[in-house]
């Protein structure tokens, strides 16, 4: 493991040195190259597929491990689109001259060495390697252990055409040794790696969190809440709520717990009920939402649950410091919204919760690098610090200040 | 520790809604009470000094432990520096419409709890703790045993001014277990602390980073270098190094280790030894440097040292390559500079070495929050992430987003 990452590392100067378009020619290579490979991807995915087969997995697993030509040419187009994107590295953030006449430049620049742990699609494996090598970072990859054989096929894919363009193909890789005892050692590598992104379970991430000694943003769970304010307008809050709700429930940015302000509880609870009940989510409810509509009960535990399914606790609150006091215990700080038309609640909202994206009056299915006008995300940070909420290629940077004198001393 | 952690927390929502003039205000106050308990810090200050003496502390130490009126006036001065910052927190840092028509605002934030670990002077303890308060963050601080008394005092003081002013006096606390096992329960209490801190040796930053499941923002060595090229002025370059090395050589932004183009080592080495000499520096050569003037041997070890002492390697390097390849194997990321009249040379080293700070023409000491313009600091990130090189009031912050929508919800 030490040999191959302290070769990743290397191959980190060399890629830095690479101009934008001979970035963006390879890329339009890979892209390429996963075109004319289609036969030998679906080939490697369909032993996936079996294995998939093998040991029972979900439908809804089997059809995001599925690869097809369509799905191939997805794949092809996304790194083509990364490649059109803005170069991220090599732009000057700021400049000033400083008293004693240093002029200093505050320039992006590449993170280095980059380790991504995630499960899911083998596409996230060309994605994420586009998005490293557009902002020049060396990436290593490890997929999940389902699709091994698909992502497998897909980084020699891409390996091939570094090395026909001679460069080392260390600077796109599988982890050598996909193992837990692989990742204990590449978190611990901070010699080599400059960044952990682990992306996925909640077990997974605070294995991370807690072993790692090299820099980690977390992409991890989703708590989001919508609190209907007794100053909404109810056809509006009902179409967000369904929406942040029922339109891709398996996501992190979906609502998992609405609160509803106790002075509309009455007149707004029954209508909420039946907008749900037409698409067929499970309900929980507090024991004052019970009183009113008939639901199962939703415990402390349902609160604090990332359900990632049709399933959704209410909780009837007093006002907005309600709604603050209850998001504030739960939230894992990724998504909350407030459906309001007064401004004062709308702003204690936005100002006494710490999440990365705050809403007023819109469904928290937005926080997503494409909905935030980022373009190609990396995922969507859950980390305080470097990169808060969707992570695009810019998240893929960090800064070093050059600083052009002429002759000056401390005094 | 959880219970004071929890209310800590607590408290930082309290801050978090205090106008800037109160926070100003209040800095002000704790200023004027540094002051006018001066002789109870001076008290509190001598039982550290005897302690001191006891424990054989050498004679830099217990200066720099050392309260006197002057040094007091200093830290209140410093105070109120620091209250006439601008207010690093709802700064908006982004905004934008996107193609939803939702309205994006980027606001800057405070980062929540943050942990500081320092050795060194009790002055840092009312430095941190105001730079703390004016970007509404609360802080827990752990500083050197041997200042303890001092620091307790100093805490005592300002905690004073905040019940006095009805605030919980967990916004600014000392670490109630100040012990190395209260320590490691504090790296882990992410729940409660959003960022540690480490200012001091390596031994305390290695162990940290790897235990902390908080983030960390190091604040590590200086192994820094000064190349001189071929192309340089040399009275330009020798100047450089001495201030580089000389002016205050136990900072971490010193010079370690001078590189010498081996073009014109023969002519420029005796000059350079000479001048060293009037500042009494120990040299130690490669064999190169060895052949030309007389100096004790650098070994590989001393390559990779920190002295923090008026000591200094000096290696022959061959041309601009040689010395970002030797400066590549040993830089801590800190500060490196080229002395070079060519441009060529200059923008090479300036794009191949990876550093917060990269110097032309300059000595290496400029690196900080005031020579930056920053100023006030809390010290020198020797992360990449989050901040990097001088860590001023503006990397006490992070940023959400508040996204005003009409109704939005996605198609």
């Amino acid at each position: 493991m030490e040999k191959f990452l302290a070769k990743a590392k290397s191959s980190s100067r060399v890629l830095n040195a690479l101009s934008g378009s001979d970035k963006n020619r390879i890329l339009k290579e890979m892209a390429d190259a996963l075109r004319s490979n289609t036969m030998n991807l679906i080939e490697a995915n369909a032993l996936d597929m079996a294995d998939g087969e093998k040991n029972n997995l979900s439908s809804a697993l089997m059809d995001r491990l599925l690869l097809d030509e369509a799905r191939i040419e997805g794949m092809a187009v996304a790194v083509e689109e990364i490649a059109a994107l803005k170069d991220p590295v090599g732009r000057i953030l700021d400049g000033w001259v400083t008293e004693d006449g240093l002029n200093m430049q505050k320039v992006s620049i590449p993170i280095g060495v980059i380790g991504i742990i995630y499960e899911s699609r083998p596409n996230v494996t060309s994605d994420t390697a586009a998005l490293c090598f557009k902002s020049s970072n060396v990436c290593i990859l490890k997929g999940g252990k389902e699709a091994q054989n698909s992502n497998k096929a897909i980084a020699d894919v891409l390996q091939a055409v570094l090395e026909r363009n001679n460069l080392p193909k260390e600077m796109i890789s599988l982890i050598p040794d996909a193992s837990r005892e692989g990742v204990d050692k590449l978190i611990k590598m901070d010699k080599y790696v400059d960044l952990i992104i682990p992306r996925g379970g909640e077990g997974l991430i605070k294995h991370v969190s807690a072993n790692a000694t090299v820099s980690v943003v977390k992409h991890d769970k989703g708590q989001c809440h919508t609190y209907i304010d007794r100053d909404a307008k109810l056809d509006n809050a009902i179409a967000i709520a369904i929406n942040a709700k029922c339109q891709r429930p398996g996501v992190c940015n979906a609502m998992e717990t609405l609160l509803v302000d106790s002075a509309i509880a009455k007149d707004a609870l029954p209508k909420i009920k039946s907008a749900f009940d037409e698409y067929h989510t499970e309900l929980k409810g507090c024991v004052e939402t019970q009183a009113i509509i008939d639901v199962e009960n939703a415990t402390e535990e349902d609160f604090d649950t990332e359900y990632l399914a049709n399933i959704l606790n209410i909780k009837v609150v007093d006002g907005v410091e309600g709604a603050i006091e209850h998001i504030v215990r739960f939230t894992s700080g990724h998504s909350e919204a407030i459906i309001t038309e007064n401004i004062t609640s709308a702003e204690l909202f936005l100002n006494s919760i710490d999440a990365a994206a705050l809403y007023v009056n819109a469904s928290t299915r937005f926080t997503d690098g494409g909905a935030f006008g980022f373009g190609a995300e990396v995922g969507i940070s859950t980390n305080k610090l470097h990169a808060r909420g969707p992570m695009g290629i810019e998240g893929l940077t960090t800064y070093k200040f050059k600083i052009y004198g002429s002759g000056q001393t401390r005094g």
